[in-house]
């Protein structure tokens, strides 16, 4: 059994056929891992701080290489794909700060105070790597959520070694890549079998269950996503599963917005619907429209350029994603029709506020690719009323006006109860890098609504507390040592940024 | 159906049987807590601080009458057990200082950026409340782990309404805590349905499967927490499910401190082991000796009085675990017989180090109550092989004179990876309620070793990450607004206690 790249223009074979993994070789390269781990988790932050700016810079220098074969497996252009390969660095980049600033280790130290109820040892506790960590390939991020992607930048961060599932569309790429990341990791002195990468379905389910795996981050679809989820929570011993599901994104175009700048949103709705071939899992799926803006979208929607979806299967369920659509709401625009083999066009579809209100379950259901549900409505309370029920999604956003601050007020509260990222006047698709991002929310947007794939606090995901009690300051690790001689933030008898 | 408390001392009904709650009951109660969430989790945390004093207050003035009816549950004894209130009173106070100090909301604000890839827009996230939550009581802390122990108290702290499933054993004493802090939170003004109480194996299935319950906790066995476990990870929405299971708390006495002081570590481990009859989940159930010292810990055992378990179930679990101790290893001590309906004698087994190593896991399952394993040792180097093979633990711990320094620091450095606190020269009974501690620790000591149940980050369980991006200052919530009005610790474009 193998894996093989398809060109998405024409639907031919790219590169050679990559041998699937054995359950023997994932068994040995999970063995590896562990013996990685014993060395890479003692390393010093500053340590790793360096090995991870190795491998951005190396990314930076293979661009012209990589980008050549993600394009012939992925038909998401040079721009586009060149663009990703510098926020991946830049990923990498954003943990090398996270390490040397040191406050993710969360350093708290306490004095003994025998005279409470009940009585406190000395106490000092800090976050610590997890194990080794499987991580599972998105094929929409070719670089940036697959196999250097941010879910084995944060880990090997923390301190975690990393064993990448490819994604079966992008073997080429995936092998390309890992070859660049593990140059650099050798190149840098890092422990063989710090990093290392399986093929094939069947590799990805024995690694989400090889017990030397200690957590395992997903991004993909909410069906291959559950499947792996169940069978890391039916282990013996069950472990984290991270897993960023489907999202349909909700945004509402509050009345006095529509009325000042309608033709503004419709141009960044329509733009931001197919970007990519609207292959983002936070591409607006459901749009809270007023009635009298409903058609400017849909000219806005008939002028976009459709592409080639990323592979045949992705295709298919657009396809029936949309007829399924169609079904239950008016087909209201089709964007231009795109001649790639796997090519498709972006689609709109509408329906009132009443019909959507009557059977939510039909109409929120993520239909991945460049096809848009707007909710027309006349009165905005009926909006406000329903957002909170709405399933769990990645981001939700409002266009408002000044006219309109008392009902994004209100979106805002309910809103933030059902998304990781509430957006202002702006459009979901396009995810920053950075201490503040939350890239995570509710089921059915990920597994577990604590954490996120993107931004610092990604690598909170592979870490484990560990407290010393009363240990001699000489075999303390040097962040809880008194002297504190890496000069992180702590947090010193209850008072953080005391040293 | 009803739950019915028995006098562990004489095995008689303690007041009357209390009734299990049913499946519509739990719904409603479930409903009635989901609206409850949505006034709770708008509170400001100044507004739940001063509602946590007052729950404590009024756990601290109803102790004689708390303890009284938990004594007839328990047989704990009054000193224990007012200690134990005092204990949950405090453990409410910490959180009370964690909700003004503010920084557990991990307030991070980060400013616009659109010169870098990808751009940054504005941004600022918090952590914010996930909504109602399933607390699942132990026997063995009939205050601190129950009720309105730690997980009540970071729940509520947190902004969730809080269902707790009474402890079988105890539903006299369950009811009359949950009437206290029912009535306190009354009288503080909180939403009806806060806080609610349910009772019976049926109910506490029904509660985890709850589609309006976000979250459990649960301290208690390993096969009881794997059930729960597996039902919240099974539901159309899996929940995070947090269990304290069960716990060998490996202890290593190395050759210097045996040869310094024996008679004190002696001492000190036959203490630990029979303390509260060694229902502790931090009991020192395996211990690692020097030859020479093994027949002193005999002899301090034997010098131990037993005491009643705390249910028949718990007692016999403890008859049939010593017997399986007692066929794979040495019987050498005997504690004082005790004449209580309920009644066991402390118990300790010794085993050499090349049986042990050679089938450990014969020996590493938790017998919970007064039994300790201690593996005899020549070659300390033989035991610091395989401490990292150990189970997960709570807790695991060396004792060290000067001259071991050099083992105890290898000690350290494989005990962390298998334990949440690691202990120099102490005792794991005893859990300090601080900013510092870390409860918690790999499977099976936890379903999750990313979090704690007791100390100020217990609180991080219950809450969930949310990004507001290009919000109006007015529209955000205090915590993230510009000026800071409740000049909080946050992070600001990477610097942390920037304001």
């Amino acid at each position: 059994m193998s894996v093989q790249g398809i060109n998405p223009r024409n639907g031919q074979p790219v590169g050679e056929p990559i041998a699937e993994t054995s359950a023997a070789e994932v068994d040995a390269i999970c063995t590896r891992a562990q013996a990685a781990f014993a060395v890479w988790s003692r390393t010093s932050r500053e340590e790793r701080a360096v090995v991870l700016e190795k491998i951005a810079a190396a990314l930076d220098a293979s661009t012209d290489e990589l980008v050549e074969i993600a394009d012939a497996e992925t038909a998401l252009g040079q721009p586009r794909l060149s663009g990703e390969i510098k926020r991946t660095s830049n990923q990498l980049r954003l943990f090398v700060s996270v390490l040397r600033e040191g406050s993710y280790v969360e350093a708290t130290l306490d004095s003994a105070d025998p005279g409470i109820v009940p009585p406190r040892p000395e106490l000092r506790r800090m976050l610590q790597p997890l194990g080794p960590v499987a991580v599972f390939s998105a094929s929409n991020f070719p670089f940036a959520f697959s196999t250097a992607g941010g879910d084995t930048a944060s880990a090997l961060a923390a301190g975690c070694s990393v064993i990448v599932k490819a994604h079966s569309a992008q073997p080429g790429l995936a092998r390309a890549t890992a070859q660049v990341v593990a140059r650099a990791l050798a190149d840098a002195g890092a422990p063989a079998g710090v990093f290392d990468i399986v093929y094939g379905t069947a590799a990805g389910s024995s690694l989400v269950q090889h017990p030397a795996i200690k957590a395992a981050g997903f991004t993909g679809s909410t069906q291959g996503g559950r499947v792996l989820f169940d069978l890391a929570q039916a282990r013996a011993e069950p472990i984290p599963f991270y897993g960023e599901l489907g999202s349909i994104n909700p945004t509402v175009i509050l009345p006095g917005a529509a009325a000042d700048r309608g033709a503004e949103i419709a141009q960044g709705y329509a733009q931001s619907l197919t970007l990519g071939v609207g292959q983002f899992c936070t591409n607006p799926g459901l749009t809270f429209v007023p009635k009298t803006l409903a058609m400017e979208l849909a000219d806005a929607v008939a002028k976009t350029a459709g592409g080639a979806m990323l592979t045949a299967r992705i295709r298919d369920a657009y396809v029936s994603g949309t007829q399924s659509l169609a079904a239950h709401a008016a087909h209201i625009a089709n964007g231009l029709a795109n001649e790639n083999a796997y090519g498709v066009q972006p689609q709109l579809f509408a329906v009132d506020i009443s019909t959507f209100a009557q059977d939510m379950e039909k109409y929120t259901e993520e239909c991945f690719g460049p096809a848009g549900l707007i909710v027309t409505y006349d009165d905005v309370d009926r909006v406000l009323a329903l957002l909170g029920r709405l399933p769990g999604s990645l981001t939700a956003g409002v266009h408002a006006a000044a006219s309109d601050q008392a009902a994004a007020a209100k979106a805002a509260d309910a809103l933030r109860r059902i998304a990781g990222r509430v957006i202002y006047n702006g459009w979901p698709t396009g995810v920053a890098v950075a201490w503040g991002m939350q890239h995570g929310g509710p089921w059915p947007a990920t597994t577990n609504p604590l954490h996120t794939s993107v931004g610092a606090t990604a690598i909170r995901r592979w870490l484990a507390p560990v407290t010393f009690q009363s240990w001699p300051d000489a075999l303390l690790p040097p962040e809880l040592q008194e002297g504190n001689p890496h000069q992180i933030p702590r947090r010193w008898d209850g008072v953080l940024g005391a040293q």
